[in-house]
């Protein structure tokens, strides 16, 4: 971080749903787009800095618990903070909101400090589809699903594993990954929802795993094969990634004490971007 | 009830934030035309007849428990009722569901058997707005809401009034309600939910009740100001209509028992189309 900024982090929710995804991709509507455009009016054309985020979601995928990191000249921060919030309401479109915005210590880094990401996956067997108010983030499955089959299929890919078979491909990049938890409930009598939180994940790995365990939850697929795949070194086609709307980032995890996010962020560094260092 | 007809009874849910509300108008797209026409393509043109509404939404407002009725041939339900809701699932529009279609005795009227209707109304006071993901059916309130204020507002509304303060007024009909039910609660740190359950509602009665107690709640009005209007014979023009999408019909009740159908059914005509008897 340069001289003189002040580093802060932004909680954000979206619908992701007219995005192409969070990072900047040129003529593509994107939420770190929209957002750098607000950051902009807000405090002057490029004077918020370095944009970093905590979960890179992809195109259609939703967040409310949503992390990212930047950099603001201190006397600007002084100057604007208290009505920031309100004034990124007024100028952001609808389907992408700042809840808060707050200083943190130059050592908090939104991507790399974090300890774990928790995604929802929320998906409906109902005859009729997804419910009008929910179609946005529902998947509409259009077999009846088994929930302890679900559990089961889930159960076996908890832990630390090369989760190869259910990553896109990248260069030098490990596909070792810790899956603390992973479960399914229903919500309501017809909606399931998948929770699974990780260390961190790769690409497009929890539809991937999401779209495993469906083949399991309606029977057309053994509850061993989502975890049988984990002896995989390479990505699976056998493997049918779930469609991203049904996906929304819950929550980032952080140390509790601020001491630790340089130790995490170093130690993250490490692991991740071998090659970097 | 025309002879060799059954009488079907259509649960429905829907989205209204792009329908100008359930009533079929010319050029409009409304709920009750985009259904009658789904239900033309399964059965026919206009084989299926007398499509009845139990609340007739205003335009923007949803639904999660909508009722309705109508009259199909006895043979045509007999050979159709098997494959129909996933027919209807596949003709409808996304934003409008038939949850279930069942036949019901012929004495069963979804609008004048009903005892009871219920709504829920949604409201933020977040100072960064409604979440994306709930913005169509979540009003966004600029000012903080107190829990306390709103629910003292509302106790002082249950019960048998004479609403003409809060109702569109209609000639030759009464103004008089019973509600039996009207609270507010947080669902999460910070959306407000008002629950209101009565017989019936007049025209946009829900909505100029929640109007009232809005302004309580952010304390612009005294918590007995709402009550008071109860003692006026007209519309009052000091209440404010609070805006549709925050509003959803939750649920309609039906007597336990059908034997008690067409006797409610009765006693309903005579009280709300006294002229029409």
């Amino acid at each position: 971080m340069q001289q003189g900024y002040a580093r802060i982090r932004l909680d954000v929710s979206y619908d992701g749903t007219d995005f192409s995804g969070w990072a900047v991709q040129p003529q593509r509507r994107t939420v770190a787009g929209v957002l750098t455009e607000a950051l902009d009016r807000a405090f002057g054309p490029a004077v918020a800095v370095g944009l970093t985020v905590a979960g890179r979601t992809d195109a259609g995928v939703h967040a409310v618990g949503q992390v990212c990191h930047l950099d603001v000249p201190v006397e600007m921060w002084a100057e604007r903070a208290d009505r920031l919030l309100r004034r990124l309401a007024g100028t952001l479109p609808r389907d992408v909101r700042v809840r808060s915005a707050t200083r943190v210590p130059a050592e908090f880094d939104a991507r790399f400090s974090a300890t774990f990401r928790r995604y929802a996956y929320r998906v409906t067997d109902a005859p009729y589809g997804a419910e009008p108010l929910r179609r946005h983030d529902t998947l509409a499955w259009p077999r009846p699903l088994d929930l302890a089959a679900l559990n089961a299929a889930a159960a076996q890919l908890v832990g630390e594993h090369d989760f190869a078979a259910y990553c896109r491909r990248k260069e030098h990049a490990t596909t070792i990954r810790q899956i603390t938890r992973l479960d399914w409930h229903r919500d309501d009598d017809l909606t399931l929802v998948g929770t699974v939180q990780a260390d961190a994940f790769c690409q497009a790995m929890v539809r991937s795993l999401v779209g495993a365990m469906l083949f399991v939850g309606d029977g057309r697929r053994p509850d061993r094969w989502p975890g049988g795949l984990l002896t995989r070194r390479e990505r699976s086609s056998e493997v049918t990634v779930a469609p991203p709307h049904g996906l929304t980032l819950i929550e980032v995890g952080y140390p509790a004490d601020p001491a630790d996010y340089a130790t995490r962020a170093t130690a993250t560094r490490r692991l991740r971007l071998p090659t970097a260092l």
